[in-house]
């Protein structure tokens, strides 16, 4: 029999408990052994809890009890499970964690600690969906070539709704909130935070590179507007926010942003809440992994697929190399990333304002592939929709810059990346 | 240094050897040791090979070799295979394999023949998409619900091109076979026996059911017409050749079958020879894993993550389980598979046959849930198709052979099953 100690017992940790106790069958005969909860650790232990397991608020209830084999943390937060977990690892125990945040700053220190220790996180990166294991185990043969990948539910529900309903993102951010799919301060989803953490965990198992969420761009979905998912569609786009690692050369760009992309690619495909991630391998070429990127029993499917396989004897190593594992591979900067773009303008409607627009966009290397324009809100002016060929993020950051300051064109100018 | 011997080393065991080459940095860096082919063996050793190791064409030269520590076996065929790897098994050799008919017929044999000694076969099913990993670790605390894949890429690249491009059977089975796609005798896998392999190891790791193919519903695509095609697309459905896994209270589905399916769902838009299998969980819900099913590279990438994951150590057993999975379970008989039909009939034009066909259908527990009338191209005779609610496929063989005999129907009536 294993014993584990589940520390944090809110809705990940309640169904852990419970698909352990109703699914002892299947479990056991998987993993060989019987596995039980011995304890749990809550903040508040006054709180009504859904689950039959012993709880205290100590966490070293757990940490230093001889019997417990495996620590499952699904606290939250960064440095307070950081030291939970470095303790638990010095005591010899093996970790399971559902937790972004603590991987998304040091998930290298941890690598490091656990050494032989098994330590997994499959649960930390879109929920259910067996990712990890994928990169970790299913790709182990290939260079990877890139990630892409609708890393958070909420924010593709939202967009769903924008592209397939015309509903606004006001009104759609307000019926998520409702609906609890969105925080009331919904930050960290909306503004690309909780895609990045994820894509920095399946980066470091594809390309042992170590960035922290400071390091790459990030934008999130706050400023699209019906007019640009009017563009999208007349031109067979869906705009997805996508978490994406790809490598350049010796280099590798990671980025988290709105993304307009073909509508016959399996990931524009994927609508609502669910999640997937399109990985390309040298060997494997495309392959896709679809599913519920959040709630509390698919969640726990994973953080459970972690314990069995560690009652099962698995011994990879945390992000599944001993050893660097290309070398030389760099962070590209953001400068250097390497796209199509759309730009929304808002300019004078007057004869000349188009040519001078593209003309001033050849002068600064952009080449242009299609523009579209459209009638706007204010009386003489219109919307002017393009979309380039293949740029420099500088040369178009350069080029939003210096149109700004033209005097025939109004607002701030929008721009979303483009992967053909 | 770990030294593996490929046994049928053709385009797969071509892929896997210099993907062991080419990919060494990355693959020593994951595995933890480095992994060299000592020895390749072929049936005929005269055949120019674009490999760069030893071959003979004795598979004792592998089997009896000490310093071969993992057997790769890639030689396709039941019997023979089984021979060597039971061989390669009592000398202590861990096993890779690719080959489906193998497991079709003797995984139970071999599971309990490996005991601790590794045993993997990730190629065996649906190509590069590690969808053996996901049932037998990603997955492993749920009882699955169901499994629904399409696990032939030269059938759905057929069925893809009569519904995307209204293609007629013969011509598009034509194009295939001058494409490669398709072999000179087509019938393993048009009807339907290739998937079959693949749905039985899937079910073995999801159920622990050991079936046979020919204990198994298995039809093929051989007879879908262009009228099928097109009622699918009047009421919103695609038409895939799926193996069907699913569990109904303590009885296990299994069947393969052109199936039409609602064009909203994950897995019928997967489109020309990339295969899909999407799995529901108790706790996970629906995952979907995507990907190319065949081809050397893509296959490689399988049979060497299998590679890695002995050499780090893996000791999960064969088929993801020690004991019985789940107890009671039993193979349900095709009669007593519960779906929704499709049915075509051609009928003589005349009044009164409608009405004659849906009271027969009534009287023999048929509910009819659309009905549609298309003309013949035969004049006086109108095309019937029409789909019901859900039936028992007792009582619609049971119909259709009494419909059959209706001097107002002529010719045989066809059917396809639809998964709502």
């Amino acid at each position: 029999m294993i014993k584990i100690g589940i520390i944090g017992v809110g809705t990940v940790g309640e169904s852990v408990a419970n698909i352990l106790e109703n699914n002892s069958d299947i479990i056991e005969a998987r993993a060989g052994k019987k596995i039980v909860v011995k304890h749990g650790v809550v903040n508040n232990i006054n709180k009504k809890r859904n689950v039959n397991i012993s709880i205290s608020n100590s966490a070293d209830d757990i940490l230093d009890d001889s019997e417990i084999d495996i620590v499952v943390e699904l606290m939250g937060g960064v440095e307070e499970p950081y030291k939970i977990v470095k303790k638990a690892l010095s005591n010899g125990k093996s970790v399971v964690t559902a937790n972004k945040a603590l991987l998304a700053y040091h998930r290298y220190e941890l690598q490091e600690l656990a050494g032989h220790i098994p330590f997994s996180y499959e649960a930390s990166t879109a929920g259910g969906i067996p990712i990890i294991g994928a990169l970790r185990n299913g790709l182990s043969a290939n260079h990877i070539e890139s990630i892409m990948g609708i890393m958070n539910g909420t924010t593709n529900y939202m967009l769903t709704k924008m592209i397939n309903e015309g509903a606004l993102y006001d009104d759609i951010l307000k019926e998520s909130q409702e609906l609890g799919y969105a925080e009331a301060d919904p930050t960290f989803d909306v503004g690309g935070f909780d895609a990045s953490h994820k894509l920095l965990i399946l980066a470091s198992i594809a390309y042992g590179i170590d960035a922290k969420p400071e390091d790459i761009l990030i934008e999130g979905i706050e400023n699209i507007s019906d007019i640009d998912v009017d563009f999208a569609k007349e031109f067979g786009y869906e705009i997805k926010l996508l978490g994406i690692a790809k490598k350049i050369g010796n280099g590798v760009e990671l980025r988290v942003h709105p993304t307009m992309i073909p509508q016959s690619s399996m990931i524009a495909k994927v609508d609502g809440v669910m999640n997937a991630v399109s990985v390309v391998g040298d060997c494997v070429g495309e392959t896709m992994y679809y599913g519920a990127g959040a709630g509390g029993d698919a969640t726990a499917s994973a953080v459970i697929s972690d314990i069995i396989d560690i009652v099962r004897g698995n011994n990879a190593p945390m992000l599944g190399y001993n050893k660097p594992l290309e070398s030389g591979l760099e962070l590209l900067s953001s400068d250097e990333i390497i796209s199509k773009y759309y730009l929304r303008l808002e300019v004078s409607d007057e004869s000349g304002v188009l040519a001078s627009i593209s003309s001033a966009l050849g002068e600064l290397n952009i080449s242009i592939e299609t523009m579209l324009q459209k009638t706007s809100s204010t009386p003489n002016r219109a919307n002017l929709l393009l979309s380039t060929h293949l740029s420099k993020e500088k040369d178009i950051n350069n080029a939003i810059s210096k149109l700004s300051k033209l005097s025939s064109v109004y607002g701030d100018i929008a721009m979303i990346r483009i992967e053909a």
